[in-house]
């Protein structure tokens, strides 16, 4: 197994269609036969265990790390001192070729930035920042773009900058 | 650190008070300097994402591993084929001096089984597969039992047997 799976970032301001994008891509390229993980950078916190349930229980007790396991599912939910940095998160994922991150715009990823006309203001990312941008209107800016519906091509660009060194 | 983290599992029958069991203990060791794990093993599936959230349009999207990390938390959720072995979640949990597992009475680490008279019927372990019991009315049985409220003296009986290899 590939020890550093591949990982590209989509990028963008707020309600600039992260998630939108996030979830057009993970079918194709579930249907191209890839394993995708995804990394959600939330700033802010988040609560992910139910009140209520042992889990949430142990946490609550103190527990600094709380796992379920199921013949289906398995989570892990860790106290953290600090916001963990990508890579350390690279190397706790298994099993698939290809992570895609929604957000960590200052990480070191290739990344895809999302543009809305209506989310006003320039890019994000400096051009040579950006594998791609995909966007709702025309750019003036020398970079690949495409589209929302663009999917296939966005991931064709994807095998072929970031997977070939699929195994 | 120590490869191998020490387990025990707190096993019983429905509504024995595992969990009960669990919340007592953590805060205990949590006082004595220990970092602690737990893992809850749902024979039935479980739910832990939030529908609506970016996290579950991920998972729903068909990615096989879904993270979620903030500056206090770091999460993550996969889809799995089978049930994971014990030992495999051990290997992927971190810097802790012990893991307690709700459940899997069928493995072979040390247990501690929860009674209640009102929960009928004979014990689930037999007394050699037992570090202690934890129980509300007096056992025929010969092994070592301590009340609920026993918390400090069962959390003596942990750090004799099982957390001796600290470092």
């Amino acid at each position: 197994m590939n020890p550093k799976i591949p990982v590209i970032s989509v990028v963008g301001k707020s309600d600039a269609g992260k998630t939108t994008l996030i979830v057009r891509l993970i079918p194709e390229l579930k249907r191209r036969g890839y394993r995708v993980a995804t990394v959600k950078h939330d700033v802010h916190g988040f609560d992910i265990d139910h009140p209520g349930k042992d889990t949430w229980f142990h946490a609550r007790a103190g527990a600094d790390v709380v796992a379920i396991s199921s013949p289906n599912k398995l989570a892990f939910i860790e106290k953290v001192q600090n916001e963990t940095p990508l890579d350390e998160i690279r190397k706790r994922i298994k099993n698939v070729d290809l992570i895609i991150t929604e957000g960590y715009k200052r990480e070191d990823k290739p990344k895809i930035e999302v543009h809305r006309a209506a989310v006003k203001g320039p890019l994000l990312c400096r051009p040579e920042e950006l594998l791609a941008v995909v966007t709702d209107e025309p750019l003036n800016e020398n970079i690949t773009s495409f589209g929302f519906d663009e999917i296939e091509s966005l991931v064709n660009l994807i095998e072929t900058k970031i997977l070939t060194d699929k195994d």
